[in-house]
């Protein structure tokens, strides 16, 4: 699989020379999908099934600075070095939240293991990488999208190759097929693409603003999640019969969501990004062993959704591989719905 | 859709002789299906989707009693007098439990209008029908399926008719669907059919008794449903893109439930059935607006299941259109499960 990826990042990079400076820094957003990424076509390329749209979420997301920390190889011309194989000894030092992380962690590991398909352009030098998230982590927001951008967008930095956001993307995704979208800000569409090689497979900005638009973050958990959401992904492609129904939903929501952003029509933005959010979990609860992110509280609050928009609150609900909820308003119903949904966290994509 | 069914119940009595004894008398048991009936192919016939296979709850059910309250109007000849309309001023005399329903109870109405498509052949007579339960109310089963058998064989006693099984399972089939599975005890299978006439839509017993299955109902909530399962069906029908995926599911799972019942293979029944009926639910959470039966105390208790039998408890879980979780288990499992799901009601179906 890290062939497949090595050699995806070559043709990627293109010969593109690096010329190491001695830092690079990027911030990449988090993102909210309102129309959900679930199942890959490829694993190794991590290329999705369907094609996703997604919310930046403005100044919350991740802050990553890199360095090499093996200065003798490093200064080595980069070119052809390939399949070097890196010093030993010397690990990566992976920060998060100005903490250093065990070599061993989880964490740290598959941050060093995606570096592995760069270390070859920076004559298989070591890095340290610096992680700051913006998210509280409380908050319960996916920090693997923003990260894997962020380190990608620092890397670029780093070596100078001056990259388009298209070839972020695509090297972002390797990362965690999400953080294809957190190169952008505002409303992004990540395609699926059909080309097995993965080089149509990338996000774009949808050029569209929406100053009004809201989010609401309902922390509900933060009890660890039995199943990650690869894995979930993974178990439900594999298990689920109700799945073999989510590819065309999920064409046809995006779609939806895509219109209801040009016409400002929030109340079918907000339906359809529920359903769709919904019918995931549903795909889900259709696998075996049945995968159920959902806790009681969300149950809980999901029901409570409903009955407030029956009562007449223009409020609609999002739902990632996790049991917290993310709701979706506009700025007007902005007090209203903090005054029902005590406790909530809200957010302005759009600044 | 009445005409449709005056049509269809004259066909299926097919010119049988009514000799009104002075009551019929009947009792039918409540059934739970392990393969669920979700979705209609023809609302006036009852006519479903996809076959379904049911466990039938022994002594737990329906009995009722029914006679003709109109004497003059019932001592004519019965033949012929279809379409004539029903005396005024004399309505059905309808108890539940002993108690008198009110004429426009939901309950009194549906029974009536039930009770409409066989006046004719009692010279549209009225009756007095006493129905009694006995499910425990708080136990949550669904009385429908019990209750029209039971009426359907009421009726066949009174009128002096011999039916045979066949023909009153379809004709409970009008009443509530589910109800074609009620004639008969243990293991039941509903074959769907083709024929939009109807008549190949029955049930069938399968002659295979399972003396050590249990089944234990856990009351969750006893809150009235936000929306019958009638229109929870027609809803789901109409608006949920994966429920295009259940049909093929719910036949592949009544094969393998019926296998396993032969080869006492009751690790893959139980999977299959609880897989079955998350499934259907996971239809529902698709549809729109979402269908959510499942209580925040439902979903603790389907986590629960799933850890218990993590941690090696043989124990699977089944959900009507409800909040109530029904475990199914074996019973050299008995103790241990209700040791783990205290206050537990279990059921010996087999007696």
């Amino acid at each position: 699989m890290n062939d497949i990826q090595s050699q995806f990042v070559k043709k990627i990079l293109n010969g593109a020379q690096t010329m190491p400076k001695e830092k690079g820094v990027a911030f990449a957003p988090s993102n909210i999908a309102l129309c959900k990424y679930w199942g890959k076509r490829d694993a190794a390329l991590n290329l999705p099934v369907n094609s996703s749209l997604s919310i930046s979420l403005g100044d919350l997301g991740t802050r990553t600075e890199i360095r090499c920390i093996d200065v003798e190889q490093a200064s080595l011309p980069a070119q052809g070095q390939a399949g070097m194989p890196a010093p030993q000894g010397i690990p990566d030092m992976v920060y998060l939240n100005g903490e250093l992380q065990p070599v061993n962690s989880s964490f740290a590991k598959r941050i060093s293991s995606f570096l592995d398909l760069f270390r070859p352009m920076f004559g298989n030098a070591h890095f340290e990488v610096r992680t700051e998230n913006t998210i509280p982590t409380a908050a319960g927001l996916a920090s693997s999208a923003s990260g894997f951008a962020a380190l990608v967008m620092a890397l670029d930095d780093l070596a100078g190759w001056g990259l388009d956001k298209k070839r972020r993307s695509m090297l972002a995704r390797l990362g965690s097929g999400s953080a294809a979208r957190s190169i952008f800000d505002g409303f992004v569409q990540w395609n699926a693409g059909t080309n097995p090689a993965g080089t149509d497979s990338f996000a774009e900005k949808i050029d569209n603003e929406w100053p009004e638009f809201r989010i609401g973050i309902l922390e509900l958990s933060s009890a660890p999640k039995p199943v990650g959401s690869r894995d979930g992904m993974n178990r439900t492609v594999a298990t689920s019969e109700l799945y073999k129904s989510w590819p065309q939903q999920a064409a046809a929501d995006l779609e939806t969501i895509r219109a209801t952003i040009d016409a400002r029509d929030f109340a079918l933005l907000g339906k359809t990004a529920e359903r769709n959010a919904l019918a995931m979990h549903a795909t889900m609860l259709a696998a075996w062993p049945p995968l159920i992110y959902l806790q009681p509280e969300t149950i809980e609050q999901i029901h409570k959704v409903q009955r407030v928009r029956a009562e007449g609150l223009e409020v609609y609900l999002t739902i990632d591989a996790g049991p917290n909820i993310k709701l979706l308003f506009l700025e007007e119903n902005e007090a209203a719905v903090t005054t029902a949904f005590p406790g909530l966290q809200t957010i302005k994509p759009f600044g």
